[in-house]
C-alpha cells in the first residue's frame, strides 16, 4: 500500500470526478465527496485501512477540460498541498469536438491537451509524494468509432506523460474494456460517458490496484 | 463464488437497505438500487463478475421492523421469486425501545422478533438457492451501552436462526467493530445507525466475503 | 397531398412521439402537442396548408413498447376515431434488451413485436382513411453494433407489415442515415435515441414526404 | 443556397426570437436555441444541409426594443463576429404605445426606430457576408386596427432600410397574412404577438425562402 | 338598492368570474372571492352598505361553458339556495370556435347555448329573489371582427332571455365599449378576454348600477 | 375632478400601500400596482375617466415608517416627478411601540414623526400640482384602546400638517369608523391593520371623494 | 403531582393545540407534538419528571369547533384510550361569529357549544383517570369588547361543566389577563388568538399548575 | 431575580443556540428567537415577569466554534451593548475532532479554546451587568466515552474561567446528567448533540435557576 498514515489524497477532474460533490470545499461529512469513484475510493480506504486516516478531497467540476484545470490549478490543487494527487481529464476536451462540432472554441485539440497536461504534471509532481494519471475513456466498444479513436489517442498522451514523468498510470479505458466484452455500453452509461455505480466501481478498483490496495488485508 | 449466472438476488430490510431506492420496483437504471450497500454489492458484482449477469433487487423500506416485513413478505419477497435472498432487519425493532420508550406498540421485543424472523426464514428458504442473514448493528463501541447490548442480543438471535436453518450468516456488528477500534462512531454515522459511504462499504464487503466474492479475479 | 380537409391525424408511440405533450388529451393550444416531430408536422401542415384544417392529436407515452400500445389501443386509438393514424414503436422493445439485459420481463422480443404490431395494424386499418408505419431507429452509425442490428431487424418487421397491409411506410433509420454520413451521432442525440430539434425535423420531414406534403405550394 | 460551409448565423431580436434560449451563450446542445423560429431554422438547415455545418446563435432577449439592441450591440453582435446576421425588432417599440400608453418613456416612436435601426445596419453590414432584415408583425387581420397600422408603418421602415442598404428582406407580416386568410388570429397567437408552433414555422419558412433553402434537395 | 339585509348573492361563470377564488367553497376571509369583479362587487357593497350584511359567494370556474354550468348547476347553484343569482357565461362557448376551430366537440354553438341558458334561467328564477344576466364580451373594438360578431350574437341571446324571463340585464359589452372609445384593447386585456383591474371594475360597476347601488349614499 | 389629463399620480406608504406591487418600478401591466387601494383607485379612474389617461405609480414598501420614507424620498418621489402625490404613513411608527415595546430603536415617536413628515411635505409640495395626506388608521373600535389612541394622535398630526400646508386631507380612520359601527373589526382585518378588499375599497373611496371623483359621470 | 408513571396524556383542540403537530399520529420524535403549549407541557414534564415516562399525544386540528371534535371523538379520543385528557375548544366557535358574520352555518352558538361539550365530557370522563377542561380565550384586554364578552361567556360554560362533572379546570383567560395588565395584546398575538412562545408558555404553565407540577423538585 | 427592568439579554453560541433564529437581527416577532432554549427563556421570562420587559436577542450561528465567535464578536456582541450576556460554545470545537478527525484545521483544541474564551470574557465583562457562562455538553451517559471526556474537559475550562472572572456559571452537562439517569440519550437527541424540546427545556431551566428565576412568583 503506497499511501501512508494521515496523507491527503486529492482528485481533480470533470463531471465523472465531480458527481455532485460539496462545493467549494469538496470534503467533509454527508456525502461531500459526491456519488462517484472518489467516494468509492474513500469508502474502500476507510473500510479496509481504517487506521491510516487518509484524507480524501474531491475537486472535480462538471464540464471541465484541461484548459479549465489550468485556470484553477493554483487555488484548487497547489493551495491544497495534497500529498497525493490524481488527475483524470480529457473527456470533454474530446467530446465537444463530436457533440458540438461547429463551436470550435469549445474544443481542446490534442496538441493543447498534451502541452497543458504535461506542464501541470511536471510543475506539480515535485510537491507531491505521489501523482496518479488516469486516462479519459469512452464507453463505446467499437474501436473504429471516431470519438473512441480520438479518446484512445488522448489516453496515449496520458500514458506518455506518465512514463516521462514517472507518475503512476491508470488505464481506465482498458479497465472498462473488460466489462464491454460482456455488457452492452448502455448498461454502464446511457450517454457512453457518465458511468453507472458499476462503472464508477471499475474506476475506483483500477485506481486502488495501482496504489497497492489489498481488499483482503483484514 | 456462490452466485451463478443470471440469478436474481433480492435484499430486504429497513432504511439501511432502502437508501432512496426506486419504488415500488427497486431495480433498473439510474440509481434504482439506492445509495447504500445494496448498490455497492451490485456494482462490485458487475465490475468483477460482468459475465454472470446477476440481477439485484432492493426491497428495503425505511423504518421497517420484522413485523413490517411479515406484512409485505408475500408481495415483496415470494412474488419476486428470487434465487438468493438477503435479510437485514432488527435495528428499528430495538431502536424504538430506546428513542420512543413510552410508545410501547412501536417496539418489537426479542420474542416476537425471533419468532417472526424464524418463521419467515423457515418458510422461504426452500424456495431459494441461497439465503443470507445479516445481523442488525449499532455503531456504538461501548459494549455496556444499553442499546448496544440489546442489539447484540438480536444479533445473537439472527446467528442462532442462521445456524438452525443452514443460512449464510453475516455478522455486521463484528465487521463494524473492526473500524470502531480505529475510528470514533461519529465518523461512520452521526446517529450511530445510518452509515456513511465507508460504513455501507463495510456492509457490502462483509456480505461479499460470505458469498465467496474475489476482488482480484480479473 | 393525401390528407383532406378537416381530417384528424393521430400519432401514437413512445417518448420520441410524446415529448412532453399535454395529458391526457394530447391536443389543444399552448404546446399541447409536445416539442417533437408531431408538433413539427402540425406546424408545417398549418403553415403550408392552412385551409385544410387538419386536426393533429398526439398520444405518445414515454417508455412504451408495442405491448403497452396494445393495452391502451381501444381508448387511445379506436375511441378517438382518427381519419389518419401514424405508429412509431419499437425503440423500447429493443433498448431494454440492451440497457437492462437481466430484467427479461421488460423485453419485447421480435416475435411478440411482430405479432402484436400486425394485429393492431390489421384490425385498425379498415377504420382509417390512411395508416402510416414509421420504423424505430437507433442513432448509431456502425451497422455492426448489436443494438443497431436488432433495431434494423425490427425496422424490417415494420416494412414487412406495411407491405402486407398496404400501409404507407416511413424508413426513419434511412432518413437518419443521411445525416450520420455527415455528423457524429452525439450531435443529434446524446443517448443515441432522443433526437435534437434537427433530429425531430428529420422525422417530420420523412413523414411529410410520405404523405405528399409540398413545401413550396404557397 | 446562400449560406456556405461553416458559417456562423446570428439572430437578434425580442421575445419572438428569444423563446427561452440558453443565456448568456445562446448556442449549444439541449435546446440552447430556444423553442421558436431560430430553433426551427437551425433544425431545417441541419436536417437538409447536414454537410454545411452552419453554426446558429440566438441572441434574442424578451421585451427588447431597437433601443435595447443598440445598447448591447457591441457585445452581442460585433464581438460574436457572425458571417450572417438576422434582425427582427420593433414589436415592443410599437406595442408599448398601445398597451401602456401613459408610460411614454417606454415607447420607441418611428423616428427613433428608423434612425437607430439604420445606424446599426449600416455600420454592421460591412463586417458580414449577409444581413437579413425581418419586419415586425402583428397577428391582427384588420388592417384598419390602430396597432396593426403602426406595425405596418414600422415594417415599411424595415423594407426601406433593406432596400437602401442592399440587405435581404423578409416580410413576416405578408407571410402571416396568408394564414390569416384562413385562420382566426387566436389560432396562431392568443395575444396576437407570440406565435404558436405553426406561427414560428411561418417565420422560419419565410426566412429560409429568402436565403435559398431547398426543402427537397435530399 | 334592490338587495336587502342578509341576502346571499351568488355569482356563477367562467374564468372572468373565477379569478383564483377559493375552492370548493368560494366564500370566506383572505381573498376567497378571488381577484376579479366579484371581489369588487363584494368590497363595494360592504364599504357602502355595511349594515346590509350581504353574503357574496363566487362559483366561477375557469374554462367553463354553459354546458359545464348545466352539469354542476344542482350542486353549485340550487344547493346553495342563493337569494340573488348572477350568471355571466358564453365567452368560452364562442372562443373555442375561434382558437381551436378543428376540435368541434369543444364548441358550444348558439342553439345549444340559447336552449341551455334559457332552461337554467327558467327553472331557477322562481327560487330566487332576483336573477341578473350579464352578457359575455370581447375586448375588440372592431365590430366586424368575426369573433366579436359572434360574441355580440350571444350577447343578444342573453338580452332576449332576460327580456322573456324578466331578469335584470347587464350589457357588459356596452360597458366596455365606452372604454374602447378611449383606450386600445391591449390596455384592458392582453388576450382581449381577461380584463385588467380597470376592466373588472367596469364589470363591477355595470352590475352595481343594475341593482341600484348608490356610491354616495354615505 | 381635480386630476387633469395625462397627469402622474404617485402613492407612497407602507404595506397597506405596497400590497405586492411590482418592484422596483411600481407601474405597468399585470397587477404591477398591487392588490390594494392603489390598484382600486387606478381601476376606478380608468373605468370612469378613461379619456384622462392618468398614470398611477405605487411606491409603497412594507414595514416602512416615516423614517424610511425620508431615506428613499429623493429616489422614489422627487426623481419620479409626479404631478400628484399621496402619502399614507405612520402605522408602523405606532405599531412597533405596541408589538415590540422593548426594541426602542424601532419606534418612531410623535415628535420625530411630525417633524419628518412636515419637512417632506413642505419641501415637496412646491413641485407638485396636488398633494394628498392620508392619515394612518387602526381598525379597533374602542377609542380608549392604547394603540388606537396613539394612532388617533398621529392622525391629528397629519391633519395639522395638511392644514398648515394646504394639502388635501383624507381621514381614513373616520372612513373606517363608519364601517366599525356595523361590523366587528375582524371582518375587515384579522390583525386590525391589513384591510380586506372591502377595507381597501374604503380607502380608495375616501381618497377619490377628496379629489372630486364622480362615480356616475358616465 | 397528579400524573403517574407511564400514563398517556392526550390533548385535543383547535389550532392553538395543533401548532403544526405531526399528522395523523400526533406523537413521536422530531417535533411531532408541534410548537405550542402541548410541546411545552411535554418538555417540562420530561425535563422535571424524567422518571415518570409520561406519554403525550397531540390531537389538535386547526379551525376546529366543538362540532368538529364531536365528529372525530371516537377515533381521536376514545380509540386512543388516554389515561388523562385535556380539552381546549371554543375559540373558532366564537370567532366565526365575528370574522365571518354572514356565514351562519359556520357559527357554533352557546347552546350547541354547551350541550355538545357536556355530552363529550360526561361520556368520556369515566374512561379516564383525569380530565382537564381549559377555557377558550381572547387576547383582548377590553372586557367590553363584543367578542371578548362572548368568549368569556363560553369560558363560563366550560367552568360550569367542569364543576358539574368534577373535572380539573384551567382558566386560560385569567392566566392571560395577568400578562395583559403589563403588555399590549399585540405583543402576545398579532391576531389576538394565536399566541407567541410566551403566550403558549402561559398556557403550559396554567395547565401544569392545575396538575400539581413542581418546577423545583429536582 | 437578577435581571432588572428593561435590560437586554444577549445569547451567543452555536446551532444549539441558533435553532433557526431570524437573521441577521435575532429578535422581533414571529419566532425570531428560534425554536430552542433561547426562545424558552424568553417565553418564561415574559410569562412570569411580564412587568420586567426583558429584551432577549439571539446571536447563535450553527456550526460555530469559539474561533468563529472571536471573529464576529465586535459586531454581534460589543455593538449590541447587551446588559446581560450568555455564552455557550465548544461543542463544535470538540465534535470536529471526532467526526472529521482527518481535517485538522477544523479542530479547536483545548489550549486555543481556553485562551480565546478567556480573552473574550475578560474583555467583555466590564461592559455588562452580568455574564453567564454555559458549558458545552454531550448527551452520552458513558463518562469513559472519548468525546464525552473531551467535552467534560472543555466544560472544566468554562468552569475555571467563570471562577476566575466571577461570571455566573451553568453546568449544562450536569443538568442533562439528571435526565440521562432515567432516559436513554436517543430520547433527548438522535445525534447526542441537538436536543429535543425537553432537552432545550433542561437548558432553559438550568439558565433560569442561575439567574434567580421563580416559577411560582405569580
Amino acid at each position: 500500500m503506497k499511501l501512508e498514515s494521515s496523507q491527503k489524497l486529492l482528485f481533480i477532474g470533470d463531471s465523472v470526478t465531480d458527481c455532485e460533490r460539496a462545493k467549494p470545499e469538496g470534503e467533509g461529512l454527508f456525502g461531500a465527496l459526491g456519488k462517484g469513484y472518489v467516494s468509492y475510493v474513500d469508502a474502500l480506504l476507510q473500510a479496509v485501512y481504517p487506521e491510516l486516516g487518509i484524507r480524501v478531497v474531491n475537486k472535480g467540476i462538471s464540464g471541465n477540460t484541461v484548459r479549465d484545470l489550468k485556470n484553477r490549478w493554483q487555488e484548487d490543487v497547489m493551495n491544497q498541498e495534497p500529498d497525493w494527487l490524481s488527475i483524470m481529464i480529457g473527456i470533454n476536451d474530446v467530446w465537444r469536438q463530436y457533440d458540438t462540432p461547429f463551436i470550435k472554441e469549445w474544443h481542446v485539440y490534442a496538441d493543447e491537451y498534451e502541452e497543458t497536461l504535461r506542464k501541470l504534471v511536471t510543475e506539480t509532481k515535485p510537491f507531491t509524494k505521489g501523482l496518479v494519471l488516469m486516462t479519459p475513456f469512452y464507453l463505446e466498444s467499437n474501436e473504429q468509432d471516431l470519438m473512441r479513436k480520438t479518446m484512445d489517442q488522448y489516453g496515449q498522451i496520458v500514458r506518455k506523460i506518465a512514463e516521462e514523468t514517472g507518475c503512476l498510470f491508470v488505464d481506465t479505458q482498458a479497465a472498462f474494456n473488460e466489462l464491454l466484452k460482456e455488457l452492452y455500453p448502455a448498461v454502464i452509461a446511457w450517454d457512453r460517458v457518465h458511468p453507472s455505480a458499476a462503472g464508477h466501481m471499475v474506476l475506483a478498483r483500477a485506481f486502488l490496484k495501482e496504489i497497492g490496495f489489498q481488499w483482503d488485508r483484514i
